[in-house]
């Protein structure tokens, strides 16, 4: 990094010489060169991209503030390791997957499909395409990464390291990828059906939902959580602060989430469109807290934090299907709707003695189904259409999942032995305790 | 921080002059077409906005830190709640009472003022204004938010949840916005008396601090806090990570606060105004943070760190009322004189029996007054312009939010029973301890 | 969100109708004009500030997650003090010494080597720069308080506050100044030897490591960490979940260490670099989590998650010297090479005696130096030359750090009574415990 002084003055050179323009023709508020607009389009695609990888963080404390103390280590430990999977998948072969057209020829740069420049640096030029590939690449990346996050919330406190580690490379390697090839990639869903899903209610969340569910029923429930008389154990989270900050960090995350899957900001109105969706974002969130917050009140005479938490969050699974067209008060009900969801939801999992630790399928699956069914009424696409795609990715992701938990569990196998679930992961699998001078 | 439209249009005017080709006499690196300053406008709004949304993590951890444990699931619920509520109320009123101007005919798209229009998107075309309509939106939300999350900190162990979100509803949908009308609306405090508030320091940060300072009067000490002999008991923070994060979360959304309050970044010399604010910002706060380390170390030979914390906060209050104007050594003083602030008003509220749990009222308010009062000097405005600013504020603020606390003192009632209170909010209240695994 | 290429071709036919001037030798899409460059410079330098400062967080999290919990309330409050003291160092002498040439003249506007405009507001009229000014001292103060950082994780849990806080003084006022000077500041190492050094694998990591090693040998170890018969007593890290965080805070802040650190975004040259600076250095830190998964994994049985978070900082460190030229294969090695020296220099340090209580000194120091040499390979520079940039740092961070820890240790004193030691530094420096009502 060299003073950038001598730099600036090269550049200011360089500019001088094209500024001006004479099209008295084109409202002069409009006028954007293509220069410009390819820095903003990137620059959304950076900031967005940074915004949704701090949605790993918010995932890992949400999920460690929400396990027990014993487990939160190897929560943490997930949740870190899978970022970092995530990324090496998406590189080595996930983007050729999901967008085929894109990874040949002059664009192949990334991973297997175009094997020869694996090793390349991300483009060089890629002024044709009005953004820096490289930050497309990256902003998609972290879309992979959370879909493995929210696998790791459902299935806690239960699945050994390897097999878990396993499950996210072939998730983020093939399972994801294949269905955002459908939709964003330009394929089948996108092609025929005229399927919507702005930022990903279902290609992310219920993706990850299908994944989580299928893993809860093959992998089975904690030890002790549901008695042999029908009992349910409640086991309460050890850091609810914790999981406060990490719903903060996935609201703030998901401004990045919605607003940057406008995928452009080099016009006025690529501008107005994502502040548009930063308010319908926020608001879908705030109904879902509002909701969740006044029926555990009502239901329970409790407010209850932990529904609260969830109701934010599965409020913006559900508007991130059509974070654009809708009214801020259609976001409001649409979200707001989210919270109910969660708050029938999360007991309804318990009464199928589905273990889901954290209530990622509440969140993430229905509260996704909702959002891409809804997309109906609020955007351009018909319920049937969306049905076709909810349908399509649940009988992929379950039957890929299924198969993957099923291998796992009859090879190396899934679970720890009981004695070291009693114990906790924490001492069986990463020899660190969360937290040795507090938990009892 | 006046309403931007104003600015904006002697914005346009400005550049309006210089994208076209030959005017030779505006220098070269002026030349910012409208179009691209309204994608820097609007960004500014979007950036500043989702650090100043972050904020509301930063309150969240900060309280969450410094109440007793048994309280903690209690303070995390109200802030992720009253951050919701602030959204919902400054949507269906709020935005329509702060800035009466804008919120009729073409702009009076949100809430009661634009009733017809108050379930429609978010602004189609606003290229007349020089910014997404929606981006501005966003912006004003946050800080709406900010005004109720200071009150929450100094009532907190000791009110209800009914009751603490009747009154932020109440806060965020008429008490702040009518401030905010006086001022940055272009109300009675801007056209008669020229007072001057760049992000707040009045309107925000003291209003909340008022709001908090007559609630804590109402509302009453928390049980045992002061002894009938005038011994005062202390609770200590239980966990200081906790309200060390917090603040700095604060601090950096603090530089989405000030930066962006400037409305603009079109053009060359508000991009180097926004510098110019973060530079400001952010060594008032260091001044506010090494001011309080020395003098508790001196005064008590110990480096009190919750005095830090708030010192660092304190300057950033002092700061907000004119960040752009001071020279760096004098934001470093003014932000300086606001950890002097802290390090004794908080003893001396203890000696008057008002119980400010987090220390909101020294942070806030008094650092809010000071803050607003030196732009006299460093500013564009007079010693009296500014007292009336910061005279017409309490007496509306304390006025409105005495009648409101009052009214639900002797009607649904504002604290738990004393066992509630003995026990913890967190039981009595949500039902979910914050720590099951950890606290005594 | 379809893939944008389609999008991307309307948008430039759009835009391609309104950007031509009549310059057929200059490409439609580089077209950006001196005034909207600045803007985006000065964009780049204060989300990448920002983003920088919030590693400041990061480092404290970290770093209080790791030490005994009686220590961390100190731990805490150092951290929030060094971010501090570094800014107003920074200002009064340190961005003078660092960086000579533009501390005189029309730009001498901070600190001693422009004392007549020590007071003066940050540069009012800096259009000739293609930046704002005061963006780019407000970037460079944060990469000085990163320097800082480092040191306090070495020494954490037995030095004083107060000789702590005059070494960071000392460090952030000068030491850390000279090493700039030389490179960014185009002295010797620049001039002479073509050094290379991005975004300061040497210049920041190094130097911090240097004065951690120096402090950590001259301090000595804490209280029995070693036993007399050569054991090693393990003190666990009292938060793990505080520790994740502060890594993922880390790993954040570094898109804007490394991607902020190209200097300007003006141009459409500049805006890829930058994206492929993100890609790097995300896949970097990848790299190392993932090899210190699997190396500890393999070694121990065990799945360390301090390795493992220390894998993703070393992975960082290892491409900050060079995050551009890389291609993402080489990124991936290089970072993953990061994670094997974590997993092997920790243990290492401990038989060395030498008590590091975060790994700062295998993660900054031992990482730092890889991440330089291996600019041979992968950018513009020799292996003497950057050997002789690693060697001349080496020797002068050494020889001032133990010039200013001695001249400590031997007048006011570094330690804190053994008694206080074990009671914990929060009892006797602060007197406020991180957790009182948990801490056993």
């Amino acid at each position: 990094m060299i003073k950038p002084l001598l730099k600036a003055a090269a550049l200011l050179g360089a500019s001088a010489l094209v500024a001006q323009p004479a099209l008295a023709a084109v409202p002069d508020a409009e006028v954007v060169s293509a220069g410009t607009a390819y820095i903003f389009n990137t620059l959304l695609f950076l900031i967005g991209g940074f915004l949704v990888m701090w949605m790993a963080a918010g995932f890992a404390m949400l999920e460690a503030g929400l396990v027990r103390a014993k487990n939160t280590s190897t929560q943490c430990l997930k949740n870190i390791g899978l970022y970092s999977i995530a990324g090496l998948m998406f590189w080595v072969i996930g983007y050729s997957i999901a967008y085929p057209g894109f990874a040949e020829g002059s664009l192949g740069l990334f991973g297997i499909a175009g094997f020869p420049y694996a090793m390349q640096g991300v483009s060089e030029a890629d002024t044709g395409t009005g953004y820096s590939v490289a930050s497309d690449w990256f902003f998609q990346m972290v879309f992979c990464a959370t879909t493995a996050s929210i696998v790791s919330g459902t299935v806690a406190e239960r699945v050994k390291i390897v097999p878990f580690f396993i499950f996210v490379t072939v998730l983020t390697g093939i399972i994801y990828p294949v269905v955002v090839s459908w939709e964003w990639g330009g394929g089948y869903l996108d092609s025929v059906h005229g399927f919507s899903d702005f930022a990903g209610s279902t290609l992310v969340h219920s993706t990850g939902g299908w994944a989580a569910l299928v893993g809860a029923l093959i992998i089975g429930a904690r030890a002790g959580r549901y008695g042999a008389d029908g009992k349910i154990n409640v086991f309460p989270a050890s850091n609810i602060p914790l999981a406060t900050l990490g719903t903060f960090i996935l609201w703030l995350g998901w401004f990045g989430f919605n607003g940057a899957s406008q995928l452009a900001m080099g016009t006025v109105g690529d501008a107005s469109d994502v502040s548009k969706i930063f308010v319908n974002t926020n608001m879908a969130a705030a109904g879902g807290v509002v909701v969740a917050i006044i029926l555990t009140q009502v239901l329970y005479k409790k407010a209850d934090i932990t529904m609260a938490l969830n109701g934010a969050l599965a409020g913006l699974v559900s508007i991130t299907a059509e974070p654009l067209a809708p009214t801020v008060g259609q976001s409001i009900l649409i979200g707001g709707i989210g919270g109910v969801i969660v708050v029938f939801t999360v007991p309804l999992l318990d009464k199928l003695k589905i273990d889901d630790v954290v209530g990622a399928i509440p969140v993430h699956l229905v509260a996704g189904i909702w959002g891409t069914l809804i997309v109906a009424w609020t955007g351009d696409a018909t319920f049937v259409g969306q049905l076709v795609g909810v349908l399509l990715t649940a009988v992929w992701v379950s039957a890929a999942s299924a198969v993957v938990w099923l291998a796992l569990k009859y090879t190396i196998g899934v679970r720890p032995s009981e004695e070291d679930e009693m114990n906790g992961l924490d001492k069986a699998e990463i020899g660190v305790e969360a937290y040795p001078e507090f938990a009892r």
